[in-house]
């Protein structure tokens, strides 16, 4: 499949790892760009890709235009969106008005209100779409949404959702760290910082795997670091649709932690525990037994076996690998698509819009609570 | 130094650990116990333990009233109270009115108002009082402590304390279980289940590392298993007194759960992690480094090198050793006292009534809050 | 039981844990001492540990002398020895031909000549011989041994046993430190250095569990601190009479490392993984599954539940409750026999004389191999 | 980059590494192969990587010759030879006489002769080869490297080196697994099985890291499984060049086992310790600290930046981006030298010729020392 790429120009950290995601199956290929606003940029980064000059671009909105112009069999097949929040909805709108599929950063939009009319466009014009909640992509997040799926834990009675780090510890944003700075900046970023930035992968994480929702929270937001405009600290409460109970804290200002996303679930007849940075390992464990599932090492699920690539146990997989898979995923969706058969299910499982406007839905909630002094608020969609 | 036991007889949990901590230093001895309500299991009891029949009594108040009979040298010095949390308080003040000095289990009391009790009749009578608040006898626990007086956080600003356990996952109080059977009667146990037997172990390790206090809370207990009376699971969002925030959880209900207590510190400087699990290990680390620090290796504290027992590595001490330290600490400080001689400040350092005062507050504001529909409800001692 | 103790005064590491380890279970009383070639630190050790003046002896010979004198009831039942290797057969010997049982560290003996006729003492005299080859106490090698008899693993086709540790990676005789001194000199500690004091322990430790033995070697012993007189590394193959082959290897010069001493054990249908400094865990896993055992989780062989404390799992039992363990065992052995009982065989489980005769056939063994060009070197008992 | 393939079609396992290893930095392209000595298979292999039919050969003969005749800037720049072992030397000579530069996989050749002939050739031609010995592109084996020539640990004493795997357990190689198949085939896979397959990475990590050779070394091979030609387990003791001594084991017997590559490293002031399976931490430690060193966090050396992609630490890398990394550095190195620039010396750090003879004379002593009585053989290159 043949992807162009809007934003992930030089001193991007999200772009690189989407072209390496999407380049490590062998299944797309990067044909365009527009990788920057700024122009000189883009046409640099371009160079860095061996992409030919006229197919880098000074704008996406140049790049759909100029690309829908050329011949099928050429022009790019999706377009994928790698820019700040607040740049995710208007190319991804255009490119779907134009009849592009899309690969889409998360979270979704700046905010609930274009989440919602993204849900319409996509439904509207039928094509694909494709949100990078990466962490789903893992294989023993498969594994362990198999594991509730059959019912070997019960009713689940608790879920403990975590996303501690701790790289915003100082007041990083002034030091003229790119990364920060949109991050932490309302305009770019939306309504939370770190409750958007990652607060919003443990939820989805929370739901992918329990098959859950929220149903209420109770919300304590902080900005710790001093001049910081947005939260960079949350803890949470919540409350799901069955009755399970729940925690959910992610953090930036947790000194000393890398990228600690995790996760436990407890169920009547067992409990789960994953985590992102060990993530070839699902501890499956109840009052009489603990099974460390490996990826490789004896029966896991069809799903589990679909989204990793080496068989023999014990060659690690990591963090690209499960963002490949959802390349991969949509990729093999996508052709599957153009060549009119019925894409294989194991395939079609990546997150869409509906995660997006539940990621927004979650935002917006989050910061209802953290403004209210009543306990609970109601999670609305 | 002399011990007489109340509670601990046959059939009974924490007896035994109680006389093993006891024991592991040399420095107690065993001599005399009402060890059941029962006649006949104190005196089969007192036969396990080898003691004379006429130091093994039918029920505390003979005990202490025919102790006090025996001449100085051959009387008990302390008595040591391991009964359900309902019989906590009625022994120990009679204890100290009659002049022994107390080591009594946790939580101090059935109630907020015999807490306070408590507090006065340890004052009045000016005798030792230590509440086995078990936990922070580790020497891990100790060091961890001092690294936060040394300032080497900076100022905390975040705490996730939890104590997961599965052993209540279903309805064992209705199979002849002693030991979840008193835990889960409020008549016995008090207000709360989960949170008093095991969350207040949270509260009192996350206030006694970090020096800080707790100062409004807002809970989300639960009741999961059908039958149960008391709480067998609760979430709990923290404030502090200095501005930092918490996460602190406990549960009876989650599943392939051992007896996970654990606590991490998150400071402007560094954050800290320790497991009980993993006693002899205490992770500090930072956005640049990540040490692990273990008891025996390298530069650790006073505080926590006069609470190991084996200088060299690498040989694991447990859970009866950290509760051996507070038996060892409150004889050596009683030993002293008796002499009448100044005590080692190293070992002074074991919990009292204002622990147990903390507890039983910790409980009580607990169920306002999940009485509660406000976010939040001040900790009120 | 009443214990008398030989060596083990203040400045001594290995006596206090005795001390300890006999102490936990409530099951043992210190009633005298000759705890140091020294009469002074005798004399003052035995104040430390509250004894009466005229229990404590100056001399080993004098303690067996005047003990014996004592009437039964009140003299010592056992006498346990807790010197230098070289100090362990005179005392052993003369404590047995006395008619007192006996508890002694290992190595046994100071070689295999004096190992031999230890053997035939304890036959001669048909008392009880218990040597403290504490490792195998640990309730999870019970469980090994358990798995390996049930035939579980299948045939064992390898074993690696490791002991690493690092105090001695520098000359630390040289600086006055007393267990160093001892350990390197071969007067007192016998042919081996490293091999001798914690080599043998791997060796004790495969045999064990496995049940079977080693048959021949190929040893290579380095003495890497410039000045040291004995090995502080070795590297040895192994044969087991099975057909089986091993590696074993230990040092103390592996900087960094604590006590180290771990076991891993394949057989044709599964494997074992034991490490001594987290003892309550025991994996067992195969090319299918991958399983932790857990002191106090699901159905552990009785074997191993006879060896821990603490039912509810998660509390860590350690190394002096491992070390306790043989005490035990040997006191409640001793006390069936006393009252003419059988003894219950799951407490007659503790390491003998047949052990301490392994052991030094195995230091025996390595210098033999050590000092030959030719690869295999018979083990000869 | 333009890169040809010989191998590596449908069913072949590592042929779908190295084209994902290659693919992941945008750096190579492939654009030709002859996958398979069956030529269905080759063109059907061809089709699934989406190349040209005339670019998919029958054999490598053909590849290279009908490549050769390409105009450049079309043709294959090199060539990437994924065979078993015994097809390693044909087409990677043919390819430098020729003109092509070489990525080949490890054992370098068949046996030592040609492995000499292999240095001879890359020597006469003057082209780049690459010795996919993919476990040292791990960034922290860099670390180690640097931490090792830094001096930090002081001359190195001991080294125990680690593969096992527990995969052929059983009778693999008669069901008709076709990876099992080669690897225990003596005319495809060389002398040695087990440790010419995975005891050659063990032997290549320790002498890249340490920067020391072997120099004798004592080996116990073993064939456990019942029918096998080749070894399939093997322990050995090591002496280096230095006077450091080893223990290097490797085992496909090891049921239970994946593929736990690793490595300790013994100096006099310190300790590493690296695992394949956790490949993102590395362990410093002494008798007074252990560091926990990890991608990403704090002041690592050039030589590990330089090899991992994701800046922010805890999104784990894994085995095919160690593995890309020898892709990488090879493009980079090739490029800068068809650019006629000087390479970056960061970049040039990939495996060559030297690593394939030194391979080859280990796995040839291995076979001398088991054949031998004598303790000592002497590794020849």
């Amino acid at each position: 499949m043949r992807m162009g790429m809007v934003g992930g120009g030089r001193g991007s950290f999200i772009g690189a790892i989407h072209r390496m995601a999407a380049a490590i199956d062998g299944q797309i290929e990067l044909v365009c760009g527009a990788f920057s606003s700024n122009p000189e940029n883009s046409k640099a980064s371009g160079q860095d890709f061996f992409l030919p000059e006229n197919r880098v671009y000074g704008s996406f909105e140049e790049m759909i235009r100029k690309e829908k112009e050329l011949p099928e069999g050429e022009r790019m097949d999706f377009v994928s969106i790698v820019t700040p929040n607040h740049m995710h909805f208007p190319p991804a709108k255009m490119a779907l008005e134009n009849g592009f599929h899309v690969v889409c950063d998360k979270p979704m939009t700046l905010n609930l209100e274009e989440a919602r009319e993204m849900v319409k466009t996509v439904e509207r014009t039928g094509l694909l779409f494709c949100l990078t909640h990466n962490y789903t992509g893992y294989p023993m997040v498969k594994e362990a949404r198999e594991i509730v799926r059959s019912g070997k834990l019960g009713k689940i009675r608790k879920v403990v959702a975590e996303y501690p780090q701790g790289w915003l510890s100082t007041f990083l944003e002034g030091t003229g760290n790119k990364q920060a700075a949109w991050r932490t900046d309302p305009a770019r970023s939306g309504a939370a910082g770190c409750m958007g930035d990652i607060g919003t992968h443990a939820e989805n994480l929370a739901e992918y795997i329990t098959g859950l929702k929220i149903s209420e929270l109770c919300a304590d937001l902080t900005t710790f670091v001093e001049g910081r405009q947005l939260d960079d600290d949350g803890n949470v409460l919540l409350r799901f649709d069955n009755g399970a109970k729940g925690v959910l804290h992610a953090s930036q200002i947790a000194q000393g932690e890398e990228n600690d996303l995790n996760i436990r679930i407890y169920g009547e007849q067992g409990g789960l525990e994953w985590r992102q940075m060990e993530p070839n390992t699902l501890i499956h464990k109840s009052q009489t037994f603990r099974h460390v599932l490996r990826t490789g090492v004896g029966e896991l699920s069809e799903a589990a076996r679909a989204h990793f690539r080496i068989p023999p146990p014990g060659h690690p997989e990591g963090y690209l690998e499960a963002f490949g898979n959802l390349y991969r995923n949509f990729a093999l969706t996508l052709r599957s698509r153009l060549k009119g058969e019925t894409p294989d299910p194991l395939y079609t499982d990546f997150p869409g819009v509906h995660d997006g406007v539940r990621g927004l839905a979650f935002i917006e909630t989050l910061i209802r609570s953290n403004n209210s002094d009543r306990k609970w608020t109601k999670f609305v969609e």
